[in-house]
């Protein structure tokens, strides 16, 4: 496979370096170059925690780019720094692969004219875990078939909020392809309140939290005889780094943006 | 395994056809007999439906202990006929096996007084579900060192209410042993009403009700870094045969009333 | 949504049985006649174990067919009467859906041609159950994704052959997507003969048969820090109906000849 | 509670960390001194990455249960030096609570007679992951009622050996309760070899290798319409602090030693 020479912004951080280890692992993915606030000309294996890689960390996006001349650039830094940095390697001719939740709907179409004009790929995503994001597709086919449906999802009990914003999203995607519908018997009633979970547009979402547990999912189909269930479990940060990867190599062949990495998963 | 004299009541019900059916195919036990409202002297194997066994049919509970001798009635009558059979057979010295929920505190106190002056076993159960009754043994088991606890239980959507009676039944059998607990972190929010389930004691019940699902229920204990579940399913009639079975090889050896499978169990 | 008018050849088997229960219950389904060896001239509902419906009973496809004018016809015989039928229906303009697995492949190609001369949609299923076809096509997506495939089947103890046909099929259309690729460590080893189970293009395979069980399958796949698995449980013979209920639809809008539910699913 | 005056043998080793965390965050837990082969004089806190606790190191145990004065002894460090560091503790009437898999079938007679004579308590035990323990003993419970059993074990795909020795541990206790039996049914066979499984006196063992998983188990009982099934999944090093958390509470009540926790849990 061609090798392909990347950026990464932000790789102090828990998921930027994931994102080092990931191409220290790939045969076909090569650092060569980092971006960060400080330790401007060391090198990476200079720097305590970090992997054995010997690219330059520059403190300054354009003169990395220049001297680097990346083909893509992994930004894991924050929604204003991220938003900074993928225009500026669009300007340069590099693919950027940007993970935020922060890009307002402003952001996305400013970048995606740019990332057209330039007919250069980019790729930004909320969320990198591709088994998350194959269990929302998957719901969504799914959801043509059969058209009554429950989630659980199941968190470690320092979660705050119930339910999971997965959950909702899950929630969002079936109900966008399917006609809402009341579940359950017509007459049913709850001798405890909240037994029959939380109802998005028909679906009833359960909510587990537990000590021990850590970020899981499962979304139930129920048919005459029968019961579909597609489950994710997110065990560590680890999962992330599957949906980077796939990202590399996909904003290779892309000539606009794409949000989401649902929308480059056939 | 010596023989096991069996009389039933009610064998045209859905559960006596299947308490005929596990006599049938049990090696060391032999119907001697059945007591029914109708078919007075007729055989079973000449009423539609029924196995092909060649016992008789009496109207008359009495005349059918004194013809026959059995060792142990099984009754899955009503509440009302099955606590008069029971009282009768303690009479005549034949070991009750009664499934009910409807009987009193008082019927059970008669009944328990009758068979403590007789010396002869007695076992009442309102579930014959012999793996239902483990998962609650166990849950109770479990709750001493795991404090952390949810429920979710899932049946057809036909069922009306919610939680089921069973998941109740667990939640307290677990509330018994365990310290009140409030679960979750103590500042979690729904932001849709119901996510986190109904709460018994602070233990959290989730109630999922899909077509295809049959009667399921599953309960996990969360602790540092691990997770204990226990789950039974049952998914027919037949389930309830096995904890037939049991009670009648373990009322031979009692002398006294027990009620509740959960106490024959070791 | 528009009536279609349908008959079934086949009406006393148990899924014929079936098939005229969905016709029953689905508003824009109308039996319009059945197909049978026996019974010419009664009506349905004359014949005791089938559903009150009174469309007329044929023992002559031919003339069934110039009577009703049906739109769909639904076969559930056997491969050698199925494979006439099929062609007779062509010929007559009815729309074919026929459940069978023993159609050759010559006999699929002369009814593909048929099926295209006239521009006349027809569906021939080896499988019904929508929740089977929807597991192995969500696993041969996610196998683009995740290359460590795992495959655990369970079925009751009567099963006599080990792994079952759908694990092995799914095996086949994943590794059909998949380079081949040996999984588990390469020095790991059997303790007890068996334990990694069975391999198909390095593709673990489990067959776990107990009493009690019915017709279950479930696929894992494993990637760092997450799996995926998608599962699912046949209960009953109801669950082949759902499949029957799309292919009756979708049938409708097609002008050449579809083999295997799953490629009628998008 | 009553205070627990606690010395921890191993503390730089990963275990022998999570004993200190898990003291720290005890109420009723206190580290009055910590068995190291260095820093000897040096306080908890100096040493890097232990936690913030005060307590003194010592390299002579002998010194240190004098200068102390424990209840207890936490060791886990190797068998070797835990025979022996177990040996001095009962000598200075400290009650030792080693985590092995090591001790030979005489040293536990020896440590045993010891124990006995002094009347302090003792704990030896291979395995502190309370939910494994309760999963192997619910397991032994269930097999008098469910003689059909199957164990699906799933671990990360770096494991050399399959079934794990959990599972074989757990088979065995079953076996030890279980006559023996053929499972499945008298004709099955494997079209591809393995599919069935490891066997153990009849119980099939069924090991699942995936990138992503940690460790996991599953005990499945089939019977007449229904199946039980009792999990434990193990996501991290923290489910063993439970154990040692227990064995600690419960040594102080004993008089004797125990081999494994499976003998202290009711």
């Amino acid at each position: 496979m061609k090798q392909i020479k990347i950026v990464v912004a932000g790789p102090r951080g828990r998921m930027g370096k994931e994102a080092l280890t990931l191409i220290e692992n790939t045969e076909h993915f090569s650092l060569v170059g980092v971006i960060d606030r400080i330790n401007e000309g060391k090198k990476v294996n200079e720097i305590k925690g970090l992997p054995n890689l010997d690219a330059i960390i520059y403190t300054d996006a354009i003169q990395c780019f220049q001297e680097t001349a990346p083909d893509v650039l992994i930004d894991l830094t924050t929604p204003e720094i991220g938003r900074y940095h993928a225009e500026l390697a669009l300007d340069y001719g590099v693919r950027p692969v940007v993970g935020t939740t922060g890009f307002s709907k402003l952001d996305l179409e400013r970048l995606s004219k740019l990332a057209k004009e330039r007919q250069i790929g980019a790729i930004i995503a909320p969320n990198f875990a591709i088994g998350a994001i194959l269990l929302m597709k998957f719901s969504q086919m799914a959801a043509k078939y059969f058209k009554d449906i429950e989630i659980i999802e199941l968190h470690h009990d320092q979660k705050l909020d119930a339910p999971s914003g997965t959950a909702i999203k899950t929630a969002e995607l079936i109900s966008s392809v399917r006609e809402s519908k009341k579940q359950g018997h017509p007459n049913e009633h709850e001798t405890i309140q909240g037994a029959r979970g939380a109802e998005f547009d028909g679906i009833h979402i359960h909510s587990v939290r537990l000590p021990g547990l850590i970020a899981h999912q499962e979304v139930m189909f129920g048919g005459h005889g029968q019961l579909l269930s597609i489950r994710h479990d997110s065990f560590n940060r680890e999962s992330f780094m599957s949906g980077v990867k796939v990202s590399v190599e996909t904003v290779m062949n892309l000539e606009v943006l794409v949000y989401g990495l649902e929308n480059i998963i056939e």
